[in-house]
């Protein structure tokens, strides 16, 4: 959708699930204060979960303690609820859209092509911000990832894939990344396109992809990149499907809190580098 | 022991557990084919394991099949063991020497110092295979990982290390790699000294070091490399213990059954390259 770089007004914010809602709330504090000037509303969606009643309540307790002057609990659990009027309306009037965890095949399923999706890419375009967590991050992208065995993914066609919800065309992104041991499947998303940098997010840990793609990681855990880009070589256009696929030369990063990447020019930024470039880049 | 890059005259084979003991025995077939000629007698020592009346009758059972002359399982449970004399005799016989998986704490704890390592050594020197899976290959460079939570291991002090049993000095070694998804484990390693290649084995994968430090990879797995020598930056001598360490720039490769790496040059070598480089390599 907004290719080649990310160029909305707004900011997403992908988050490696298992974000503190309880404590500090670091994370949600981070996508709360990129609302707009003046727009505290919040819409949650839960269109991923299989247990929105038990998700929604601890998402209205946090961010009714930060602040929010009104929050919309939306369970839109199938595509006529994406079609709803009402619910277009209350999402085109928030300025915080924040998307659950649970299972992305549901949540781009069920909004997919839908009113409700529209509306969430126009805000984002006019400058609301879209967080998500877990399957609401992995979500995000142009192209998911949905399902793949984490023991060994790096295996023809063990990664399984299909659209995403299209916010951002340049990455692609997994959760609980070291937690459930998961660079196998960026690797092999890699080896079959290395166009597309890996973010892998941690527990408690994400990124705020700020306008013209550059990352800032926050939180409490890491931000694994896998940037494939110069790959020199991979067997993995000869093989069957199952057989090992083998990869030379990929890069790997870990960023902490205060990191940034800058996905054009492919570079790490220290904390200093980053806040340098946040200040400077509009003007760019 | 045997710095800068092994040059024993006997082949190192690690092998990242689980490996076919059953079916096709690949990777132990290949472990007996690098004994030297005339000597088919095997030595299989289960120090690491806390259960050796069950691990030894399967290797005893595995190279009887590919047609051992004699097949010594010893137990060498304590430091008395690993002095014995006679068992250090059976050992000395040996073209083939296999240390099998369990703790490799235990491994070293028993072995460290004693007469029994001091004659596998020997015996590498001399020509033998030395061979060890999981916890027997995780032993075999001179600082090895004995523990380390998988999770989230990229956390100041997360890793566990001592000294293992120096059979080479260029790597660090990790078992179950893909399995239990380790990677975390190795970047830790690499921030907190970049000099050695990391190398994780998948199950039923191992390498083969040959003479000069070139790697073969094996078994129906993967072998993971991450090269930390050309890290640019790093937080982790600034942190508390605990916190999350930062890396900028590792090489991520995956070396799949044929392939090879060359650990000096640090150069990926595809299957052509890696036989070339094999038959060509004693006269360079």
């Amino acid at each position: 959708m907004v290719s080649p770089l990310f160029s909305a007004s707004g900011h997403l914010v992908a988050i490696g699930g298992a974000e503190d809602k309880t404590s500090d709330l670091e994370i949600l504090k981070k996508v709360f204060s990129l609302a707009p000037e003046g727009n505290q509303e919040v819409a949650v969606i839960a269109t991923a979960s299989s247990i929105p009643d038990e998700v929604l309540p601890d998402y209205e307790a946090a961010f009714s303690r930060l602040g929010a002057s009104r929050i919309h609990s939306l369970g839109i659990r199938d595509r006529q609820e994406a079609a709803d009027a009402n619910t277009v309306r209350l999402i085109e009037q928030s300025g915080v859209i924040f998307l659950t965890g649970g299972d992305q095949l549901r949540l781009t399923h069920v909004l997919g092509g839908s009113p409700v999706l529209t509306a969430i890419r126009q805000r984002l375009e006019d400058g609301a911000v879209v967080a998500g967590t877990s399957a609401g991050a992995a979500a995000m992208p142009c192209t998911m990832i949905y399902n793949g065995a984490a023991a060994d993914a790096l295996r023809k066609g063990a990664v399984n894939m299909t659209f995403g919800l299209s916010f951002i065309d340049d990455l692609i992104i997994d959760s609980h990344f070291l937690e459930r041991g998961r660079f196998t499947r960026l690797m092999e998303v890699g080896a079959s396109n290395p166009e597309h940098l890996g973010v892998g997010l941690g527990e408690d840990a994400g990124v705020i992809i700020h306008p013209h793609g550059i990352l800032e990681a926050i939180g409490t855990g890491h931000v694994i990149l896998i940037d494939s880009l110069d790959l020199a070589s991979s067997n993995i256009a000869d093989l069957e499907m199952g057989e090992p696929v083998a990869v030379e030369h990929m890069i790997l990063h870990a960023l902490v809190s205060g990191n940034g990447f800058d996905v054009e020019a492919r570079r790490y930024l220290v904390a200093d580098e980053l806040q340098a470039m946040l200040a400077g880049r509009v003007g760019q």
